[in-house]
Formats: structure tokens, sequence, C-alpha cells
């Protein structure tokens, strides 16, 4: 069973809700002798932290990861490594309506209707601050990779403005908090971006993560595929509604012809002419840049009032008030990398595991 | 590890290469006393069974599934449930030319990197023939999730060539071999598919599948999410390139007022006003159909020849004769109705295995 | 794979090392809606805890568990519990000795051996500190397998001196610190270990732990037996060499006629005229007492020095100066009783989930 | 869950039931390119084989063993090793009497208590028969431990006679078919069996497991002990009542000094002058072989009546007819070996994927 565990060798645990005492997670089985320090993980979180633009939520959080076991002098042991991020925005407040009322797109009704209880506070556990000990994680994860794997991710879609990618530029994305590549797609977003605010509405995205060096043979036939896995990591990030793998649902509409990656041995090496497949064969990494996106659906917290409905079953309309979030695809970014960064260190090891080397 | 295995409380272990003497998959976890014989699963079987149209491959299977173990006097008994269909179909042949070739787009390439063998017969354990079993697992999940779950699914796109849903008729799909809901789009493909095959080319498609009648609370943070599970399940179907739950990658377009579900009291039961969100929030059923859609890449078995390389290294071109499937899409449409059964049973036996009820 | 990870539907999870800032646990799915705070735990922590008697180490430990996630408002929510420990007896001291001199019958030499690295301070995650955070998950087990369910344990044998059953007396065992159930064994016991105490010596023990009112049908063939995950569960605590089952070894001697539990029915009830077997067979609860026991190791920390080798690969002698736990078995009794609690609580659970009910 | 399936890395699922058409066994996460074929999994099979000496069962069985798939060419490919005995000896006869009266002992109560049903034909899903299975796995298992490591058991107690350890003889064991390693226990235990026999009683046992030139490292803390996964697969051997690692239960009336292992640099290696141990230490293997103990109980079909009940409620005496096995422990011994196979294996891979080498 996986309720909050993710992975099989390289394993992550999360836990807390969005207004407790704090979140954590337990990374399970990382290789022992790695160099690691709050220092290593502190950056990442950084990136995926709110209130860095004012395309984000406000929220102020410190986020200041610590390492409570698994390190010893510096370098991991072999044994669970606890991180822990107290919350220190927990303002004090009356969270009445919230508790009474269902947000609609939000998780508060079928919280309710599974368990029957739910910590209403701030979206208790199915906060987006949950992806906090993703990214947390995605950094330890970068560790057992090493430097010869590279992740980055971009933001390529806001609404229906898509990036041009004549145009990309990793170094752009690193400069700008919207992580946009494509110098004119990104003066668009903003001016989009801030009618949207204005508007107190809300707007989708599509996020591209790519892995580069990352070497054949990752993933496994028939339900251990690399594929299947990223789908299942990348779709259990919030709000996400797709995710696709090279040129994912584009493929439907090309023949054969035009969706071939053909090889060719180049100074005895193995090249792709092309990586129309995303760097994944029949589950398993064929040693080019594996290339995953996904969708992330509009926050359903808006200043339109929405019909809904309460606890005790009366007809109400929901307006969200207070901190807002244009596109929450933004802060998915950091996520999506990490989460990429989490399956691939797992399947290093599962490959090493069965196969060696 | 789940290489080979799939589901967590109702699970499913799949075996067997294309031209071996047989493929099977033993389910367990099975609840006791559901009835059960071989003529539950023969049927979804027989759906999936390839030529059966012209537009599918014209291998001859006749896939007779027995039943070898956990069922007594027609009842499951709670025990392992063994499945196995004997391969009748294994010409003796010369291999020769794919044991060396690397056919482009298949998985050769990379299951001979990561495991320095593979048994090249049909494509071995990576053709699409392990698909059979979760069709025949899918069966046994179907009667897990009783008469009030009834899962559905169609060809929703072939090439660029959408149906139009204004069209939709349940009744013409079950009605044509292409599994297409819109009696025009169905003229179109028919079309498609033949100019498609007798160019020796192939064409992607996407498949639509419903599950009607899903109880709310199905699902679970934040790892065992009902649609990252979906997402999993799909996207580890051979050629599977994309997944989307409800609105799916449209949603990135839209904004936050479009994407609202708003809910109602209606007779005292909550009713949404439409399901943008597919049926499923924060990861766990609402009560509404589960809508989950995925994209199918063309076959990149083709007779057009296409550069490749040997497995000892020397440059090629490959192309692809003798059987032909124009649109491997078509049969995988059993298939994504099996893998939403799987993945629904095994939510429904967790969820009462925590919650209870 | 489960390094630090106990349970499949009741999950467990511990970390932390002896030295570090705190130790800690998550339990995962747990069911929503039962009562839980800090002050159902913290008793059984209190049994556990050193230093309560003089056959115990003295280190002083306030053990104070706090509950960071997956409780609101008094009641659980079926999220990930967080239980933390801060550790608060870390001496600042010189570790130098420890560091190189591995510590016969220590997991010294075999960390280091695995891992090339080890947390040395106080046995770093060998340390049995860590079974504090399985007796703070079997206090949340209790809850969920209820009232109807109790579990005790005792120690039954110190050296060679076995209690007589015939003075069995279960309130005896909460009145004294070495959880013994027969009087003239306590006073054996207790100058037995003052000898052992004097002479810095260490002698061996063993525990029995009963499960009264386990409804029938736990477990499950073939590898998800409850005796077997028993046995996995209990010798998984430190220092223990042996497992058995109702009449365990003991049955080894023992002809059919002699080892038969007969059934009757009484009152319309099957009743078992013995318990031979447990209360276990085939793997799965008859509905009697589940009786388990296990042997628990003298501890190699003795002022006696043996001959060991040096992490640098020189032979030295090595003796245990500090804190001395005579009879480590002692405190073992409520570990022994919180796994029982984990392990049925994780069986409950699972046969919900197949079988409902 | 692991309901059937056992390992985490080195996977087997079984399957079947005694008086169905075949068992079988699918064995997950093989590395690949191990030379395997029917042969060398056949002669294990052969020494399991009821109908060896008057003292097991007589029923015949040739135990075929097919590999169905996993296999190309003479070599494991990395792919699901699908196993199938099929079931020759099924007689077609009258189960009236056991599929209503409970046989005291066995599972036919807990089955029915758990399920509402079961296959009652010869026991079902908790025949022995299923061992069969386990053996055959444990040949692949011993394939990918290599011939460094040599796994052995035998027979070391029949009822209360236990075998002089100052006689053991390896050369012996494979000699007779009680498996005994001391003619003298050997002579004694031939003269007790053929009494119990006789008398159609049956006499409890005791085996041992001795692991050689496993390397130091295997398993890992805190749930992933090499000591608890032996404990969690010998005790779902069935009948098995107990299990001990090195000194097991004895250990509990030593003291420290004399259950201590020096160890000494010998030659510039590490070396133990004893193994109270067993091979272990902190649940990670020493270098020293790993011995492991377990009880099995006298099988509870005797022909002396016993009280039972029948499933609908009545008083009965049930007497055990037919074939007739006096000491179930002594086919449990190429059972116990192929257990401690399959463990040793997953932790190898286990051990590798996340350290390497």
């Amino acid at each position: 069973m996986s309720y909050n565990t993710f992975g099989h060798m390289f394993r992550v645990t999360t836990w807390g809700e969005s207004h407790g005492p704090a979140i954590g997670c337990v990374v399970d089985g990382c290789p022992p002798r790695l160099p690691l320090s709050e220092a290593d993980i502190q950056p990442w979180l950084d990136r995926r932290r709110p209130g860095q633009s004012k395309f984000t939520t406000q929220r102020q959080e410190a986020d200041r990861v610590e390492i409570l076991s698994g390190v010893f002098e510096g370098q991991t042991t072999g044994t669970p490594i606890s991180l822990v991020i107290h919350n220190t925005d927990q303002r004090s407040r009356d969270y009445g309506d919230i508790a009474e009322r269902y947000r609609p797109g939000h998780a508060d009704v079928t919280y309710d209707r599974k368990y029957g209880i739910r910590d209403y506070r701030g979206g208790g556990r199915s906060s987006a601050r949950e992806t906090a000990m993703r990214v947390a994680a995605g950094a330890v994860a970068r560790k057992v990779l090493g430097q010869g794997v590279r992740i980055r991710a971009a933001l390529v879609q806001v609404g229906a403005l898509k990036v041009d990618r004549t145009r990309w530029d990793w170094d752009l994305v690193g400069r700008n908090p919207l992580f946009c590549p494509d110098p004119v797609a990104l003066a668009q977003w903003e001016e989009l971006l801030a009618a949207i605010r204005k508007d107190g509405s809300s707007i989708g995205a599509v996020i591209e993560v790519v892995a580069e060096g990352v070497p054949a043979g990752l993933g496994a036939p028939i339900y251990g595929k690399l594929d299947s896995d990223l789908a299942m990591a990348l779709m259990s990030i919030n709000a996400v509604k797709g995710v696709e793998i090279g040129e994912g649902f584009a493929a439907a509409a090309l023949t054969g012809e035009e969706n071939a990656d053909p090889m060719r041995m180049q100074d005895g090496t193995l090249r792709f002419a092309s990586n129309h497949a995303g760097g994944i064969l029949g589950g398993i990494s064929t040693g080019q840049p594996v290339v995953a996106r996904f969708a992330v659906k509009p926050t359903s917290s808006i200043l339109t009032p929405v019909p809904s409905v309460t606890r005790s079953g009366e007809n109400v309309e929901v307006m969200t008030k207070g901190r807002h979030d244009p596109c929450v695809g933004i802060r998915a970014v950091p996520v999506g990398e990490a989460m990429m960064a989490c399956v691939l260190a797992d399947h290093l090891l599962r490959h090493r595991g069965q196969v060696g080397g």
C-alpha cells in the first residue's frame, strides 16, 4: 500500500497538514556516503516558495528544512533521512466558514465523504504545501543521481498561450519567476496573469520536465515502466489533470513515419535522429533525454461565487477571499523536477539491484 | 517492487512472452464467494482478440483462457486465481532478422541495453499480447466491483479526426470494430484507415474510458490517489504516450470559472452541475463518472524503411513485413476498460480496509 | 521494499538515531475518527522508559511524544500520523573509542561493512531507542483494534529460571518492574539480576505476548500468514534470536495426539479444548488467544573485556563502561506487546479490505 | 500486500490448490543472463517429493516442472519466470466427509471462518503441496546467489531425540531419506518413526538450515533485517511453530560472556572465534555462516479420533485415514533450504541496489 509513500527502493513518505505544527518526510533507501546537508536542500525549496512574485500566493513561509536523521558528519548513512519544516505562518483565525462550506474544485467534499472528518484549516492534507516535501526529497534524489543527470523544467503554456520552441532559452528559465523559456511568451504571460489576477480569476498551465544524462536501461516491464511511474508521480501533484511523455497526445495525430526515431551508429555510439519517444521505449530509458509534460488546472479559488453546498446539506455560494494564486502551475515547476528526480533515483537503484553495474 | 505486478489489495501479476508456450496472470487478493468461471472472462478476451477487422493484425489467436486455481465449485475462494492462455499460433519460422536488427520505436534496443538479452520472437515480453491478461484480470475486477459499476470505453480520435460528442452513441460502440461512438467519425476513420493500411503506414489514436456508478470516497492522498493510479495503469499499456483525467490538457487553457463544477443539493443528494474534474477531487472519487483518456502512438511497424542499427553495431534499414496493425489504438480500447476496472477494484478494497463500509 | 517500514495497510515507518536530535515514526493507513491524543500514547512509552528499576539502563529520557499530523480536534483523520520524541539526553562527550572499536555482538561491524559509514553515537540507528517508536505506534494500533482486543506480555524466563505457570498472575505483571507473572520467580530473578549486575555481566530472557479477543479469520495464506508476520515483527526487535507460536519448539517433541486441540460446539459456539496452536491455524486466527514468545539474547555490553578489532584492522579488547542493562529482555516486554498490536491492526484492516465485515 | 507473494526484489508469487489442475509460481525480478532450464530445478523437487521413504506420505507425484516464460535460449531474460507443475494424482473420489468435517489442527475451520468457502479437496490451498513451488523458486534463487553460497539443511531433532553435533556429517545427510547428519540419531529415529507409523500417530521435528559463503552486509535495519525476513519465510512453511537464529532460545539462558563472539584479525581478514549470533548482527550478515532452525509440529492427521465439529455445527469425531505422513518435518528440510535461498537472493539484490557492488 502506498497512501503516503512513493517509490520502491528510493522511498519517500510525506506527512503533515497545511496548518499543523509541521510538515515532513522520511526518505528511506538512500545510498550511504553521499554528502548531504540542509544547504543542499534549501535552495530547491527556496525556488518553490510562495510569495516570490505577484503571480503566486503571498503567503510568507520561511520553509527552513531540518535534517533530523540519516546523516552523520555530512554524509548519508543509508538509514532513513527525516526532514521537517516547521510551520511558522499559522495565523490564528476563524475557520468557521471553510469548516462548513465545501470549496468547489477542492478536496473538501471528497475528504469528508471518504473519512467523515477533515482538517479544514488551509486545505489540511490536500494543501499544495505538501509539495514542499517533494522538493526536499527531490534534492536528495539529485544526490543519488549524481552530476551526470541534469533535470530541468519550464512552464510551456499558460492559458492558451504556448511558448515558441524555436526561442527556447534554458538560461531565461532561471531568471524569471514564471520559469518561462521564451522571452516573447514571458511578456504575454505577464500581461495575461496581471489581468487574471485583477479579475480574481485563475488560469491553467502546462509544465515540461527534461532529464538529460539518464543512462539507458532504467525502467522495467510491465508495471515497473519508467513512463508509468512518471505518470503516477506527476499525476499525484496537486491540480494535475494530464501527463504525457515525448510527443504525448500529439502522437495520436501522427503516422508511423512521422513518429519514427531513426537510429544510427556514430563514432561507435548509437544515436537517435529524433526523440518523439521522449527517451523511453517499452518502459525503459533509451539514453536520450527523458521528456515529460503535465497539465495543471486553474485553481478553483476564485473571487467569482460558485454554487456549492455545506457539510450539513444547504445550498450556498462560495467565493475564495484572501491569499490568491492566479496560476498554481507556476509553483508546480520545481515540484515536477523533484518528482522526475525521485522516479529516476528509484529506478537507478532498482536497475542496479536487478542487473548490477 | 512491482516489475510485473499491479495493484495493492487486488493484485495482478502477469507473465509470458508473445511466442512462448503460454501467457498468464495471477490475481491475488480477490474477495471470496464471487461467482466466476471461464465464461465470465472469455467474452472480454474475444473483444480484444486480433483478426476481427481488417484494421487490426490478422494474427489468429484462439485465446482460450483457463482458470487453474482460486475458484471452487464456481466461486472464488479468496486464494490466488491463476489464469493461463496457451499460445497456439507459434509458427515455427526464422527470426534471424529480428534477432539482430533493432526495430525503431520498439523495445528491442532498450531490452537489450538493459538486460543484455531479449526474447526477440514477436517482441517477447514487450508484445501487446501481454495485454490479453490485463483484459482477463479486468473481467475478474468487474466481478469485484459488482453490477453497480459500469465501465465502458470508446475510441475518440484516430489521427487528427475526433468524434463529435454531440453524436455520442454508446450502443454504436458495441456494434463496430473500431469502438467508435459517432457514426460520422466512423465513416471517416474507415476511409482513413483503409488508406493507411494500403500505404503500409500506421496512425495514432485516443481512447476514452468512463466508469459510472463509482462510489464517492475511493482513492487516498497523497501517493494513493485514484487519478495517479489510473495514470500509472493506463500509461503502462503498450504504446501509450499520454493520460488525462476529466478536462485533462484542455484544462490548461481554462479559467477557474470555466473549469468550476458547481454543486447543489437535489432531493437530499449532492449533485454536480458539470464534470470537468472527471469524477476525482484531491485524488478521491466524487461519485460522478470517472473519465480518463489516453493517447496511443502509431505503431512503428511500417512498410517504409527506417534507419536503424544492428545488435553488433551496423547501420541498416528496417522495414516491417508480415502481419500489420494500422492502428494499435483500436485494440487498446478493451485494455483501457480492464485497467480502469482493476484500479477501481483495488481502491474499493483499499477503501473498505481503511474506512470500512 | 521495507527497510524501515512495517505493515501493509496499517503501516509504520520509523526513523532516527540514538543520539540525533529526535526519533520518530509515521503511522499511515490508520482509520479515521478514532479518538487520539498524546495522552493515549504516553503511558505506553512510560512503561518502556529506561531508568525505572536498577535492572535497566539508568539513561534518563523524558520521552515526551508529540503528534505532528493526522489528528484533528482529537480524532484521527485518516492521513499520516507523525509522531516525534526529541532526544533530550544527548550528552556531549567523546565518542572516539566507540568510533574506532567494534563492540562485539553489536551491529557496529556489520553497519560499517554494509554502508562504509555509521553513526556510532550510542549505537546510532541500531540502538534499542528505536523501539520507543514501536511502542508509540502500538498505542495507535490498540485504538484500531478497539477495547475488545486485549494485548498483554510478561517475562517468562530470565537466564535458566522459568516462571511456574500454575502461579501465573497477570495483576502481578503490572506491579513489578520485571513484568513477572510469578511471585516466586520474581524473587529468584531479583537475586539473579543483582548478581549479574554486580558482576557487570548480562543475561538473556524470554517474553510471552498474549492477545485475547482476536476475531477468527485474521491472516491469510501463504505469505500473509498471521504467524509469519508476527515472526517477522518480533524478530525485528533488537537482540531477539527466536520466535515461537503456541507450543513453539516444544511441539517438536509432541505426538499428534498430545498436540491436538479438540473442538466442540458449546451453546452454539465453536470452542477449543486447548490451545497448543497458539490461536492460529493455517496462518489464520481461530478466535482463541494468540500466543507468541520470543527470546532475547544477553546484551553484549559487559564489563569483561572481549577480543575485538578496530575499524582500521587492529586487534583490541573491548569492555563496555557506563550505563548498563543487565537484562535487555525486560524492556522488550512492552515492545513485544506493541508489535503484536501493530500486526493485528494491520491484519484487521487487510481482512476487512478483502472479505469485508 | 503480500498474500501469496514473497520477497521484494526477488519476488515469488505462488498459486494453486492440492487437487486443482496445477500448481505454479511466478518468479519476478530475477537478474538476466543466468543459465536456467528445467534440469536445474527438477533435482531439488525430486528431493522434496513424497513417497521416497516409508516415513513420508505415499502420494505419488511426478512433479515435473515446466518453465513457461522468462527463459530464452537457456538463459533468464530478466522478465517473469513462470513455473508450473501439473497435478497428475487427482484421484476422483468422494470428498463428502472432508467437506463437512473440520480436521482438528488443520486450516479447514479457519479458512471457512475467514472466507466462508474452502476448496476442501486435499487441503486445497493450505496443502503442503504448495511448498513444491517454494523449492522450485529456491532453485532459481540458488542461481542468483551463485556457487559461492552453499545452502544445506538437516533434520536435527525428531520427537525428543536430538542429533549429537560432535557426530555431524553433512555427507550422511545426502544419503538418508531423513536428512539426518548423525548415524546414531538416524538409527534411533528410524525406530521411533516406525513405531509412530505403526500407531497411526505423528511426531514433531526441528530442522537446521546453514548458508555458507554469505557475504557480509546483507540485510538492513529496521524492518528489512535479514533475520526477521528469515523468520517470516520459515514461519510461513506449513506446520512451523518456531524459528530461531544462531543460539536462538538457548541464548535466554546464557550470560553475555558465554554468548560473545570474539573478533580477531587473521591474515588481514576479520575472523570470529564463534558464531552464537548465527551470522547476523543488527539484522545484517557478518560473513559467517547464517544458521537458522525451525520447529515443525506433529501433523494433526492421525488415526486416533479427535473431537471436532462439522461445518453445520454438529459434534463429531475425526480420524484421518488414507495417506499418512508420520513426520512432516522430514519433507520440510528441502523447503527450509529453498526459503533460505530465496531470502538471501532477495537481500543480495536489495543490497546491490542500495549500496552497489
